[in-house]
């Protein structure tokens, strides 16, 4: 079927042919199929939907657009995690090394940081040395040797998702579940991955806002992984308020080790240790959670888990001593309080509104092309429930550049809600889906 | 708003702002607002459609994204007629004559045909000598002095129509009934025109398959002109059949003169008088259809109409002889009958797999480089009703290329259906809106 033929299907809501969509994403990374025709498709996507055989077919084709890594010459089943993204998500930073120093090979590839939430990346680059930009051998050699490696994209994984991405960008299309669910399953699967645990956010601060939506995207996405042969768990945790107490790279680093250290805020901690939990039932090191997360606990205690990170570090190019000493990661050159204007409970805060303040002091990219000061951020002495007199912090900004300060807290102020009585709060797990 | 934002609100179900759609039609002319993000903006119109108000802010800046002409100095009010065009529909030929001959100005800017259905350009260059590719300044001088002029559409009219028309005919947002409502008022607002007769054929042979899509458009183009200011009025006519007898281009030229002769067969004629009345009330040159009609009868009887048509011919370099003697005009080597293999009543003709056959003998194009050969097409012997024996012709087939012949036989018998009763007729004029 030509290209017309099929974005006309799909706007009228009939199902496509697997093989006519594998040609359809074939010829559109060839070129043959022009972006304006591409982007028709999308918007009838998003009206129309795929379904599960479609999305399937959508999926393979991206990832077979490009190198499926093979990993096979590193024994036991290879888990990774992905999470849609939060502010203050540092999870990834402790979640790996913990998995890795349970035994269960963690190939981790993930992207930058655009927009109110940061990326896996430049907090990694935030310690000194440490480079995200090894080649496919190295990336291959290190999850063999040490059980971890974390990398950024390269241009060979998935490079029709990569296309398809920038366009759906400007036009439109971006926030289409189909289309979430593929890009990052074609991602994840170029990875050489077994099998995959999923943390959809749910919340104001999160690219999910409703339950429901977070549901659908995950139960997309685990049918994907069905159709594709791979297992895959989903978790759907709160995002309502930014995740532990640091906001900024070098910042989430340092709170990450100490959560290795178990000295890391209750929610972080929490959350962490379920999605690592899920991963060691899925790489076969443990039989249930229970079991699993006295295994972390216990790789935490006995200082595997950091010992592992260190390793991480120094097989990446980082200086190891930054993470057993943490003061001599980036800091900045003034901590300045945001004091609260009024007296009352915390009752929300603006996650994003928060994200994109923290951006704006330059712990963030607005475009691309933005640089990153990995030093800069926030740290909360305040969260969603705690109290607060009028004086008191809310939150202390490391700061680099004076010129910010006024606007920056301002934002601060704004993202805080302070009222006389508390919210009712969640559960950090909301639902588990596999 | 961005065009981004413009996509977004409009894919969102939530109204646009005329200076917005404005801003979003002019950059895409210039090429700021790129084709995939207009292609992606076509697929949410179609799926969200346009308001009254949106439709009106749209088609004015398609219709000023060029040059809108100044028919000032012809003296009356300007009359034009559109169809959304049908197989053998020749009303054109005959009804522009015919208008100007009562003293309505009849400035028509014309295509050329694609696919199953002719055009009226291709038809007018059969006439030995015709031009249609006059410019700007001949058409304004022919409108003034013999009160019509027929040419193809310049450069200088509605390009962003143009570029957007080249557009939707590849990501499949041609059957968009908004987008083809303001693509032909853009176009026929251009010419300079104060008022306008549609022509919805509404059938198998039409655009418009059944008599509501077909309201929808005549209602939405009535909606479009009572936006700009120009009386607008539309008739749904049967096109389930070809219109007249003949179809091809000089065929269809000896028919229209035929007509204006009245020994046209009686549905062309009718439908012609019908549109032809409209536009003389339109024009003020009659008060109702009954006196329009008498006024068209008589233009023809004295042979006004028929000398007005050589008048037309003879100003746009076309030898007018051929009109008074239709020997002189294109006629195909051989004509050959294609005879009913059963007997029994006609119950329908398949006019859209006509159109095809004739294409394939010739007279249309499959892409628009095709070259047509102004002789061949089908005169028709039977038509819906009709009885015919085994053996008797259904049409006569006139043919250049021997080699064609059987495939387009085989095509025309696939299109006739042969039944033992005769089916159900509507009425020509199915509904008038205005």
């Amino acid at each position: 079927m030509r290209a017309y033929e099929l974005i006309k299907a799909k706007r009228d809501g009939r199902a496509l042919d697997p093989a006519d969509i594998r040609s359809f994403i074939d010829q559109y990374t060839r070129g043959d199929v022009t972006d304006y025709q591409m982007s028709a498709m999308c918007m009838a996507v998003f009206f129309k939907g795929l379904s599960a055989v479609e999305l399937g077919a959508w999926t393979r084709a991206m990832l077979e657009s490009g190198e499926v890594l093979d990993l096979s010459e590193t024994k036991g089943i290879k888990v990774d995690k992905h999470s849609t993204g939060g502010v203050g998500d540092k999870v990834s930073l402790s979640l790996a090394p913990l998995a890795a120093a349970c035994g269960v090979p963690v190939p981790m590839i993930s992207g930058r940081g655009l927009g109110h939430t940061g990326g896996t990346l430049d907090k990694l680059e935030s310690i000194p040395g440490f480079r995200v930009d090894l080649s496919v051998a190295d990336y291959r050699r290190l999850v063999k040797d040490i059980g971890c490696c974390l990398i950024g994209q390269t241009a060979t994984l998935a490079p029709a998702d990569k296309k398809l991405y920038a366009l759906r960008d400007v036009t439109a299309t971006v926030d289409c579940i189909p289309l979430i669910a593929s890009s990052i399953m074609s991602k994840k699967m170029a990875e050489g991955i077994d099998a995959l645990v999923l943390d959809v956010k749910v919340g104001s601060g999160a690219f999910m806002k409703t339950l429901a939506d977070a549901r659908t995207l995950a139960t997309t996405m685990i049918g994907i992984g069905k159709e594709m042969g791979k297992k895959v768990v989903a978790l759907l945790t709160d995002m309502d308020q930014p995740l532990g107490r640091a906001i900024g790279n070098s910042l989430e680093v340092i709170e990450a080790v100490e959560m290795l250290r178990r000295k890391a805020p209750d929610d972080y901690t929490e959350i962490t240790l379920a999605l690592t939990a899920e991963m060691l039932v899925l790489g076969g090191k443990a039989a249930n959670e229970a079991e699993a997360r006295k295994l972390l606990i216990a790789s935490m205690d006995s200082g595997a888990a950091e010992k592992k990170f260190c390793e991480i570090v120094a097989a990446q190019g980082g200086d190891p001593s930054a993470i057993t000493d943490l003061s001599k990661l980036p800091r900045a050159k003034k901590v300045i309080p945001v004091r609260a204007m009024r007296e009352g409970l915390v009752t929300a805060i603006d996650s994003e509104a928060l994200g994109l303040a923290a951006m704006a002091l330059g712990a963030g990219r607005a475009k691309a092309s933005d640089v990153i000061d990995p030093a800069v951020g926030f740290v909360l002495e305040r969260k969603v429930g705690d109290a607060v007199k009028v004086g008191e912090p809310l939150l202390q900004m490391h700061v680099n550049e004076d010129a910010r300060v006024n606007e920056v807290t301002e934002r601060v102020l704004a993202a805080y809600t302070i009222g006389p009585q508390a919210a009712a709060t969640r559960p950090l797990v909301l639902e588990k889906l596999s």
